[in-house]
């Protein structure tokens, strides 16, 4: 049977199965699936499918699998790395999860509530929030990410330092295997160690290795207080020794910990509307800065007061403003928020997420920013993000007046040149964005072949037909 | 080929690599690797292997995987389900891993160690102690445990509720393949998002996919004020109502929250030495819980006294003793930890190691503790345990004046009268001590076939000739 007669065959056992309304052919309106937000993916496909039940994505996999048609799983369609967009050949089928977006049930008193794929983070922390709980996970995608494409990816955000990634986040699990089987691991068990640790397997796993369709996520205590600081600092090493200080002073309360250059506050100055500078004069680097608790008794104000008046004695920060209000704290986290979107006002922009030991940051900033000068004069780096967790989004804008598509042209020497300092501090070239399509060829060279064989053995083992997001993580063909 | 030849062929090699004098025979004093310490279990074997680097296990295993011998790992020997004494038809070489006993890092600014497998937990903690830091797994045999048997059995403790199980305190692995290799994953990333996070795979196996033989641990702030109160309540309802206000209230500043009948209080009051009741009167029901905190500007002991004297204005609690001293915080942790210990004074105990929803353990409570009474009248159940984890040891002492091996007879009828009970609130039939030998029948009768048949796909593609721990978790013959 050809390929074309396949996916044909698969394609009427899908409307059948589905009904005609809720599987978008090419002559509907497939805009908002096929591309990706910067417009670096955009892919064709025989059909996007849109199930609203778990056992619809079971019959839609064992369909799938029975003709052995590929299916690309998609979330809210935020993901940076080309994961969930089908690929230019057209041959790939969108399983779209956005209609499995029933909240199950909140169980307050057990610190869980269990969700569909397809509910969006924000509605997550939304009913979190209601029932006087808090659902830490927090992306600036979250009105449209979906939390079903935040397991999948373990995603990370701003939260990572005190609750950990998306991972760390699950008791349980509903996955439709690359079978067809329905695994119901929705348990709410703090402990459990009946045999391996299944779910482990596919949190992160890219919808390579099955498709997650509901999860049983943990609660915490909401916060009753909370405070921002926006620090000025002249050195990145001075933003890690207020790192050490605040960690070691605060403990769990110190809930953010983001580090800043100069050119991304004037980035987001510039080209945001509503923003002000917390600090008067300029300085070359600032850390945003979170202490939150949820004991009546405590006081974090007190606290960071108390770190950051130390700190300015020592002379190791420049300068510091505290939120003096809600709305306070919100200007400064839209300035941090901002700094990926503003970029796209300033050119081109090559992009790396890495991370490297925490105490590494400095000498890895270090080596890496005159590299990327010396590589490409003008160059203007923008190094931004999770310095808590070892974690910077080392995005380069191109040089003033230069040729985007030329500058465009250099994103794998200029990766290569990034990375590979990266790999000499035992650092990661792709902290919380995934591997996707973007950086499956690079994960081959920069992996212990060892470990790249282990993944091809799960692979290989789950899904023998490769019909789950082939292409994306692992090679396979 | 027949067994008995390719166990002496492989013997003759293990020799060559390892010396004579880093293996016992069955001549040699092989008895504290064969005899699990409550003697459930007695095993023979042809010899005890005794390496010292990594590259020596990588050696035997591939000794083994060529002539298809198997090996059962060994740390400490204190598992409690039998996966670590080798088998009674002494077919089974003890790989023991207590000679890879080097710390190799102490990183206390990245909040890091780097540990071999053969370091005993307590050895562990002591080197965060020296580092100004906190390595929080706690458990019972902590003197004798090793660290690689902790992260292949998961285990757990009493720091879980604030700081996880062993999983949670693991940056990266490094692991000896069924096929000899050395999978290097000494990684101190606290981010990392390229591909499949393989050592989830390794921890909590059971020494059934890989053995660990070093691993990077996660370092925490050392906690500069610790507070403990033993609280008397009159029922597991108060417990709970306990818990959820300490929680609100404290937030991830409660470390422990420990549940304990009567009956157990006086089993150690009566077995161990240098014991007293921290209560005057006798209630039915007692909770040890710790607050504790790195932050100098945190008041735990305001925080206890505030949470508990809300509680007694409310009569939710009956009585409650604060910790005066570290000496007098110790005696109460003394009778805790001394529960298991003192059943042994008792006759036989029959055990269970479960897991409800936490907000289920006064349910489960008042639906077993009948049904126990019901099965056997005069039987005394000492539950007792992690009860802010949803975790209870339901050890059942028997009858005064029965007969230990009449009761003991009853040991498969008890689990199963316990464990419908269990199962019924969707709870685990081992939270925290594993499968092992003990419960691997067990296993298969309870688990989700799919999920069996997944477990069985790991072992059968990452150990193909079963010989790492055979028999263990799964039945794989």
């Amino acid at each position: 049977m050809t390929s074309a007669s396949r996916t044909q065959a698969a394609l009427e056992e899908f409307i059948a199965l589905l009904g005609r309304d809720t599987v978008l052919l090419p002559d509907d309106d497939q805009h908002a699936y096929l591309v990706e937000w910067r417009n670096l993916y955009r892919g064709r496909t025989p059909a996007v499918l849109r199930p609203d039940s778990t056992e619809a994505v079971a019959r839609i996999i064992q369909i799938a699998n029975n003709h052995k048609v590929p299916l690309v799983p998609q979330g809210g369609n935020t993901g940076l790395v080309g994961g969930q967009v089908p690929s230019e050949d057209g041959q790939e089928f969108v399983l779209s999860l956005s209609r499995l977006n029933r909240i199950r049930e909140v169980d307050a008193s057990g610190n869980s509530m269990t969700v569909e794929a397809g509910v969006t983070l924000e509605a997550v922390q939304q009913a979190a929030e209601n029932a006087d709980r808090l659902f830490p996970l927090s992306l600036a995608s979250q009105g449209t990410c979906q939390i079903g494409g935040n397991l999948s990816t373990n995603a990370g955000g701003t939260g990572v330092l005190a609750y950990g990634s998306a991972r760390d986040l699950v008791l349980g699990l509903e996955v439709v295997l690359p079978t067809g089987e329905i695994w119901n691991g929705l348990r709410k068990l703090r402990k459990d160690n009946t045999g391996y640790d299944l779910k482990q397997l596919f949190l992160g796993a890219e919808g390579t290795l099955g498709i997650i369709t509901a999860a049983v996520l943990k609660l915490f205590p909401a916060p009753l207080k909370e405070e921002a600081a926006f620090v000025a600092v002249h050195s990145p090493e001075d933003a890690l020794a207020l790192f050490n200080t605040a960690r070691a002073q605060a403990g769990t309360m110190l809930t953010a910990f983001e580090l800043m250059p100069r050119i991304g506050v004037d980035f987001a100055l510039r080209h945001l509307s509503d923003t002000r500078d917390p600090i008067e004069r300029r300085y070359p680097w600032y850390v945003l800065m979170n202490l939150s608790t949820s004991q009546p008794d405590a006081s974090p104000r007190r606290l960071i007061e108390s770190i950051l008046s130390g700190r300015l004695e020592a002379g190791q920060i420049a300068d510091a403003a505290l939120a003096e209000s809600l709305q306070h704290s919100q200007e400064f986290w839209a300035l941090r928020h901002g700094l990926s979107e503003v970029q796209k006002h300033e050119g081109g922009s090559i992009k790396h997420d890495i991370s490297v030991p925490v105490a590494s940051i400095p000498a890895f900033l270090n080596e890496a920013l005159p590299a990327v000068e010396a590589f490409l004069p003008g160059a203007r780096p923008v190094p931004f993000g999770h310095m808590g967790d070892g974690n910077l989004h080392f995005n380069v804008s191109q040089p003033v007046g230069m040729d985007k598509a030329a500058f465009l042209a250099l994103w794998d020497d200029m990766n290569r040149l990034v990375h590979d300092i990266v790999l000499s501090y035992d650092g990661s070239i792709s902290a919380e964005h995934g591997i996707g399509r973007l950086k499956r060829d690079l994960l081959a060279e920069v992996k212990d072949p060892l470990e790249l064989a282990m993944m091809h053995r799960l692979k290989d083992s789950f899904d023998p037909n490769h019909i789950l997001n082939p292409g994306r993580v692992l090679k396979t063909d």
